[in-house]
């Protein structure tokens, strides 16, 4: 059968897919479900306090008894950010006007989303059967902790030197991420040349170049996207987007509607939310990014600036400012509960490669 | 047998692949071959003149009685360019004054590579079984007396909106040509906000909209990227950079060697070349594009720029200025005769879907 991989027999579940882990938007309720299905389930965990993480734990292992994964940021605390750009000021100036929001002060500061002792020693406790990392690896301490409570480690590459890299730190699986993801980028290190590589010529070279199992993530929303990445090589799929059409998100409404309308064109890679690279909803606010080479603060302090907008887009229940992550093959959501979803996308890639 | 498509059957070969036109690369010798060996050779037509498209034709058809493509470029005859953006200029003149090289004069000119009406007149008495169109279609003059001689009209589309629109207006078969792909953009207008969709989230996104055959481009290196490709629900493949390794294509030796060496984060998106969004390596002229929103000459008038240092590094053998168009997954070729390299992908693709 297509779903007995090297990957599937790794992290022990009965089909070799991932959902993705939406911090911020996924819900225990969606992973646990997902994980009582046979798959993987995930939590994004970084923007979580120590008391929640044990919180989502607890939640989820009331749901299932089958593996979850936590997924954590593996980013360096960001400097302090003194030196305002005039132009960044300059393009966000009649947004902030328009809505009377007082300018964030400088230095920012925001909640730390890195991998922290703290967060570690949690994990360390609740010994989840996989942790994730995006953004690279935290250090070796940390890496070897988790190995010996039994965690096993993935990480997201979006090039093959990612990924060889990733191999080299002994990581158990890759994510290979494509550019049609939604979400942050995944890339080490953040600068203005993304290469941007597609799915379709990701996995193959990453799968070339590595002996470990690699998942393919990025545009697959379907049954077809599925089999199509297991015939490029991929030990499994990571799917975000196509679960966002599950009633378990629990999306506010504006993003809700903005799933069931999503076309391919809707989103584009933008700095403007966080100060990393990630696939949004294109909008007045996205817009006001594009093409420019601002100098952002760094990830997560520009949320600091983008957050007074989002609030107002939240508040009014429109788009205008929104921070709305999803991917390329969005508009291939079914809106159906995930157990049901989950099903549909069985059959359809039994009928594709079991024939 | 996988290969048995509505495609294949459409365009009367036995295998529903295409190999891309490669204006400028691509040699009667390669697309002779390809034809040979029952895929869709093709021919990039757009920069020829008449009597080239004779010779062109004649040459393909001593080599091989199977059915060819011509490729032409559908575009709108370039504005005058009288208007010089100071920031283009500044940005050029380092590289120009390097080499000693004087400005070009405004206005530009060049070679006319729009779909004329004597190139019209020779491809109806050449009659291809194939014609293909990048940057949308010719009028309904012109299509029409396509079809009236019975060529086949195949079309690049970026996006959904253009798959259908190509529909509507008549075509056989659409090439769904993924962000990944190497060359120019098919999408029909230019702006600064490619959607850049990739192949594996365009394809099924076009297969669901359109009722016609779908042909998969982007990302396709070999045998693995063709069965995917079919799984997304395409109806054929249409292959470039993975032939630029067959000695068939006479590359110049930097070319040659870039191709050897290709990596799949070489490549960027750059307008920098003809004024329209192209996808090549990145070097010392694509990177004094980098980020910026320069106002540039319509294409192809932008040649008359990127050509003096396009001949620097041509006489140099260097890439340091060179145009070297190809696709995030060129590192897949195989630098095979285009026979050998064809018999080795039917063989990948017959193990992966015929099991």
């Amino acid at each position: 059968m297509w779903y007995h991989t090297v990957f599937s027999e790794l992290v022990n579940t009965k089909y070799p897919m991932v959902q993705a882990p939406m911090a911020g938007i996924g819900t225990p309720a969606l992973a646990g479900t997902v994980s009582e299905c046979g798959l993987l389930g995930s939590m994004g965990c970084a923007e979580m306090t120590v008391p929640q993480l044990y919180d989502t734990a607890l939640t989820l292992r009331e749901i299932t008894d089958a593996p979850f994964n936590l997924n954590f940021f593996a980013h360096s605390e960001p400097d302090s950010y003194h030196q305002v750009d005039s132009a960044l000021i300059e393009a966000l100036t009649p947004l902030y006007e328009k809505h009377s929001l007082p300018f964030p002060k400088v230095p920012l500061s925001a909640e730390n989303t890195s991998f922290t002792e703290e967060k570690l020693k949690a994990v360390l406790e609740i010994k989840p059967k996989v942790i994730s990392f995006h953004f690279g690896l935290p250090d070796t301490h940390a890496i070897d902790a988790l190995r010996n409570v039994g965690c096993l480690i993935l990480c997201s590459a979006t090039t093959v030197d990612e990924a060889v890299y990733l191999e080299k730190r002994g990581v158990d699986a890759i994510i290979a991420q494509g550019w049609e993801a939604g979400g942050h980028r995944g890339s080490f290190k953040v600068n203005n040349s993304d290469a941007g590589i597609g799915t379709m010529a990701l996995v193959p070279q990453i799968v070339d170049k590595v002996r470990l199992p690699v998942i393919a993530a990025g545009g697959i929303g379907d049954g077809r996207g599925i089999a199509a990445a297991m015939l490029l090589g991929a030990s499994g799929v990571q799917m975000g987007s196509a679960f966002l059409g599950c009633p378990e998100t629990a999306l506010p409404e504006a993003y809700a509607t903005a799933i069931r309308q999503a076309l391919e064109t809707d989103t584009r890679l933008t700095r403007g939310f966080s100060g990393r690279p990630a696939r949004a909803q294109q909008n007045l606010y996205t817009r006001s990014f594009l093409d420019q080479s601002f100098k952002l603060p760094n990830f997560p302090l520009m949320y600091e600036y983008s957050e007074p907008l989002i609030d107002v887009s939240t508040a009014n229940g429109d788009d205008k400012y929104a921070y709305h992550l999803y991917g390329q093959a969005a508009s291939l959501n079914r809106g159906l509960p995930a157990s049901q979803f989950i099903e549909g996308l069985i059959n359809e890639v039994n009928k594709l490669l079991n024939r």
